[in-house]
């Protein structure tokens, strides 16, 4: 007889202020070789910072000392949602860059805007946007951004788990690079091991090919990989082409930027030759969909990347072209969206919507054996979200329903690394209004914008004329 | 001096069961020639069914006797949200047709499920449709669909305002469109003049030409227009030429359909002269961005019927195909899909989003002297939605907030003809754990399909193999 032996638990709380977590009733979504299925009814018991066992009726309610139990009845168990690359506090100028063109977006607005950041300005904008993002139901982040101590102090605070690298161009030179290594070495590995820390040069197009050179080997020294944008449009494709005849991705391999990890955002006009390079990297594809709807930039072949094995990743870029941090929002637009440029109902199937947002993304953070299934022994990190809104009813099909009706705003607790951040939608480790109320004071000065003043300039375009 | 007056509020309370309304301390959302606008701090007087004052201030707690007063500081005040094309008891069938091409869900899934439709089966799929919309904020759906009765008693008790057509398939023949005549007699301008009815053949491609014909000359002569699907596949307009010679909507002109004032659901391809046709008609185009991303149709040309003046209005078609009935969603979908389609950021900028979903949507549904802006003497629809999410912060564009990050949870409260639907998340007219309970219970039967048991049949595709 199969029936589920019951699983008493009997170990001590650890030492430190983690207790361990009873997740009870829910229903547990599992994305494997047959799709998407769930399994209701069932308890998962986290030890530490892992999940120990899921199962029907752990009697963890008997023993209570030190376990925190979570009535999840109605609610339904996924893995952790992963941001593969984003540029968290952005979220500060939000609004402030709307119907505009790429290279007005860049120059006019974003890096204007971007210069008069203080760190202390990038600590609140990566609060809010950790907030926004826990109430979302995410729990890890790929970020690249300036003033990265500060996100990392975020991180450690939020209880978040990210992937951090501080962005660097090529006109700021050797010693800036050197800085943004100070920083990798300063914070790899910190924060119960929630935050890894990878080097970030910023783009082909704002990178000579000897900087990108030397930041490979630098990211070699430290065994480390590199998280950088390419490719993002046709344009800096054939710009590419016409000053070095090589593509963005091609110029990559061309500096081994590819011979170690990296996280490409965006790369969304690869040749052919360009997706034989990555099937033989460690490279990994962040999806921003969201952002190439807004700017109207085309989208990515993810068909051709999955039929070439590069792992493909949910991301949501800055909030000010996406508008959110929202990776449901997301994965919805990036089945959407594939649907629509191949002109085909059939193609990227649940099945494969749910295995890019969990496998895909934990293979594009290299986190695949300890992220993306909630199965025994892989990292805790959870979300619980409710099925309740009459756009969730009814539940013939609970795959569809969570990636075609839900909202990030069903999201009813967060669990990242066996640590509760979210408990029924009471943020626990973020004081929000606090972050609101910082954020607020520095709002007329965040405004302000001098074309004049940038931190970069983005090429071709009205520029090239 | 400018200050406001105080505005005293001395009716007595209407004799029926409506009391006045007053909504205090809202941000009002505007939009006029100017673009978006917010006004701050304004307090909205409901007196019977109408916008009776907007100003700050008014007194009306003073005299509370029969007032009832909404506290809404902090939220959003804009027009109720409407639904210019819907099939709204196809929420019971949620789920059940994903990922599969055009012809097999109309043929394979669509047809075959609603062939074992009962009356009572629509009442409570209409019921859980119209929960969804009050959740998402929307007061007004043109529903295009069966057993109309039942969906028109849903209206009545649901407190929503619609237009509703009992749909009609040319095989059915003139006796069932008869019927469908007699249910416009028997249902227009009940349920205190919100609901109004036309009638409903289904598509050019399911009603021949002398059918039509019929159904134009009906709506005619009762005085109401028509409802009905027109060139949502570049395939039907390829049919249709093959067949007749002219293009869908050259046989709309051609058999008089388009001398009624007429909705058209979706008309993805029309040529310029089809163009020519629809502005010199009374047509108004609905458009549902979801459906067309989802099955891969392609999208339509908004800024030509724009520029056209044809207008155009926001829609969920049904959600076995949008899988939601929420229109923030598809106002966002437009928003993003004409952008991309355009490959140029700048299209369809804020401005022209609002414009569409307030002013086009209230002309599609002709109703734009009492609908679409909340100003003194509009009917009193009105969608309350909170601001309050960390991804609506910071609120430097309230605008850009409510179009690309607020969710349809978000919605606080919702007014329709005067009187509150919704409270604080509470939905006050239905009894939602009934309606899933009631729903519930028919689950197993509405899962059968028999592909050889069709209410119609969709032509083209394999079925012309």
């Amino acid at each position: 007889m199969a029936s589920p032996m019951a699983y008493i638990i009997w170990r001590l709380p650890m030492e430190n202020d983690m207790a361990d977590v009873l997740i009870s009733n829910c229903d547990v979504l599992h994305v494997d070789t047959f799709g998407p299925r769930v399994e209701a009814g069932m308890d998962i018991f986290i030890h530490g910072q892992h999940i120990e066992r899921i199962s029907p009726h752990i009697e963890g309610q008997a023993i209570a000392t030190g376990v925190e139990c979570v009535d999840a009845t109605g609610l339904l168990a996924m893995p952790g949602l992963m941001n593969t690359h984003a540029h968290v506090p952005m979220v500060l100028f939000r609004g402030l860059a709307e119907d505009v063109s790429v290279h007005a977006w860049f120059n006019d607005y974003i890096f204007p805007m971007e210069s008069g950041l203080t760190p202390e300005d990038v600590y609140w904008g990566a609060m809010l946007g950790m907030a926004e993002m826990i109430r979302a139901g995410v729990t890890s982040v790929a970020d690249h951004y300036f003033y990265m101590d500060q996100v990392a102090q975020a991180v450690s605070d939020s209880g978040m788990r990210a992937n951090l690298v501080w962005a660097v161009f090529g006109h700021e030179g050797v010693e800036k690079l050197d800085r943004t290594c100070e920083f990798v070495e300063r914070w790899q590995g910190k924060a119960d091991g929630r935050i890894s820390t990878w080097l970030g040069p910023h783009a082909p197009y704002t990178c000579p090919p000897e900087f990108l050179r030397l930041a490979a080997q630098r990211a070699h020294d430290l065994q480390v990989g590199i998280h950088i944008h390419v490719s993002e449009t046709a344009e800096q494709v054939t710009l590419s082409l016409e000053q070095h005849g090589i593509t963005p991705v091609q110029m990559l391999a061309e500096t081994n930027v590819l011979s170690v990890p990296t996280i490409l955002g965006h790369c969304l006009f690869p040749t052919e030759a360009d997706i034989k390079l990555l099937a033989g990297a460690q490279s990994g594809v962040a999806h921003a969909p969201k952002t190439y709807l807004k700017l109207g930039m085309g989208t990515a072949p993810l068909p051709r990347y999955r039929a070439a094995g590069i792992p493909v990743g949910t991301a949501t870029d800055g909030a000010v072209s996406s508008n959110t941090l929202d990776i449901l929002e997301q994965i919805r637009l990036m089945a959407l969206t594939q649907k629509d440029a191949a002109g085909d109902s059939t193609v990227m199937a649940l099945s494969e919507v749910l295995d890019t947002a969990f496998h895909g993304s934990a293979r594009v953070l290299r986190m695949e054996d300890k992220l993306g299934d909630l199965v025994e022994g892989k990292l805790a990190d959870i979300t619980l979200i409710s099925q309740d809104n009459p756009a969730m009813f009814p539940r013939f099909n609970a795959a569809a329903n969570l990636v075609y009706s839900a909202s990030s705003r069903d999201v009813d607790t967060v669990i990242c690394n066996g640590k509760i951040l979210m408990l029924h939608k009471n943020l626990l480790t973020i004081d929000l209004a606090q972050v609101k109320r910082e954020v607020s004071m520095r709002l007329d000065r965040l405004n302000q914008r001098d074309p004049n003043r940038r931190i970069a300039t983005y090429p071709g375009g009205e520029a090239r004329a």
